[in-house]
């Protein structure tokens, strides 16, 4: 499908997309950068890469795919950065959790960039935890701008589909909202109640079963990752906070009027919601 | 250990405990009780029950255990009609997520009542989910009133020991300000994300990954049980989620106000606490 791919940032992202392109034979070589050493000799060391470079440019140089997988905050200087020297044909896309801001920027760059935002990961983050069926079963977003090429679109949702993912399509800005529901709210939603329980008593956590676990899991993803992500879609976080707000305050009003009705229905309603996913 | 044993209520945590006693070995005989004929009727034909009972009573005759393992409105109500016909020595205890009223008022029931709470289960409810392995590996918490009998205390921590239970002993009242920061307040939280997130786009579900599935798993739980805990416990639970709601809010603001050091230490304190569970 594509020659030569080069992943920006071989994180749990890009490294496990570059060994699902090498399982899948989607591609015939993989350049990889990285702005740290020690990630860049963890990565000479890799199967699934031919090449590792100091500059992302070079990086770039011949690909007909470029993934841009560092943390948010990046990915819009580095776009600038390595434009220049792209093949006028070279698709481009990223792994951001967030859209709106990035894809703005992205458009006075000239380069043929589409947003992409695999809906796929884990509290883990490194090179050190990329798996090639990362990507299976989950879903993926694609917000191209109305100039995009239809082509290129065409080929960055197989790129996707062919790795297993459920492939949509939106605008930067729907996206921002969706997952700042979805995934932005439960995260810092997961933390705050870390906050909360980090100044209890210390015993009280030993004794807490797999619901507080599964709660809290994603709380233990990087920080300064999620920095960024909440901070690039602070609008949108806000507003989910705030609604998330009211409904946990309609909660407790029901629980402290001893509304049993609405409590219960309520209780059945996160239930029947639950179900769905 | 005992020679026979009397599970009341043998739904996921009541099997789940005749399963453990009857593969250790720890008792000769298991009389059961449902007040539902279609649970009756299948634990006649579970392996771990010897004998199915109508009468409440009447199961717990000639017993030296008395598990109630209902959900926690039923549980003094039970304890009062069957304390009566009990033997003098009769061990009495439940499996019940709150403490304090129900140890409060078994004070007033003739009959050796010590309250255990095994922070075991699931969002799963039924004999159908039984394992003998639920309880391995997690905390039990026992509330003895001071006027316990020592030797009772001893035996009853033994029971959940020998399961591969962690036993540690608090007050009720202790208790139930600590299940409802661990354990409460996170089921509340889940099933109001999932509240929140019911009246958006149906399609946006589809798009969560795993993050947003674990942190709302809880929220599957039995709606009634969860209605009967959540009541029971109403002023513990209700001082728990004003503290979460005065964090949540923290957290908001640092975003509103763009306190990047604020935001990023709050991220790193909740990772820090999780990596501790």
């Amino acid at each position: 499908m594509f020659n030569q791919v080069t992943i920006l940032g071989p994180g749990l992202l890009g490294a496990s997309l570059a060994l699902a392109l090498r399982e899948r034979n989607l591609c015939q070589r993989v350049h990889t950068w990285s702005r740290r050493a020690e990630t860049r000799e963890r990565a000479i060391q890799a199967d699934w890469c031919d090449a590792v470079f100091e500059d992302a440019a070079k990086a770039c140089t011949g690909s007909d795919l470029v993934v841009i997988a560092t943390p948010v905050e990046t990915i819009v200087p580095l776009l600038t950065q390595i434009a220049p020297t792209l093949h006028r044909d070279t698709l481009i896309t990223d792994v951001g959790s967030t859209k709106n801001h990035i894809c703005h920027e992205a458009r006075k760059v000239d380069a043929h960039f589409i947003g992409s935002h695999p809906m796929a990961g884990s509290e883990r983050t490194g090179m050190e935890h990329a798996r090639a069926d990362l990507f299976e079963a989950a879903a993926c977003i694609l917000t191209p701008a109305e100039s995009a090429n239809p082509e290129q679109i065409k080929r960055l949702r197989e790129l996707w589909e062919l790795i297993g993912m459920r492939v949509v399509t939106c605008t930067p800005e729907m996206h921002d909202e969706i997952v700042a529901h979805i995934s932005h709210l439960p995260h810092l939603i997961a933390s705050s109640l870390c906050n909360y329980l980090s100044i209890k008593d210390v015993t009280w956590k030993e004794l807490a079963g797999g619901g507080l676990r599964d709660t809290t899991r994603i709380a233990a993803g990087d920080p300064a990752l999620w920095q960024q992500i909440l901070e690039q879609n602070r609008g949108e976080v806000l507003r989910a906070i705030e609604g998330f707000q009211n409904e946990l305050e309609s909660f407790k009003r029901s629980l402290q009027e001893k509304n049993t009705p609405t409590l219960l229905a309520k209780l059945k309603k996160g239930k029947q919601f639950r179900k769905t996913l």
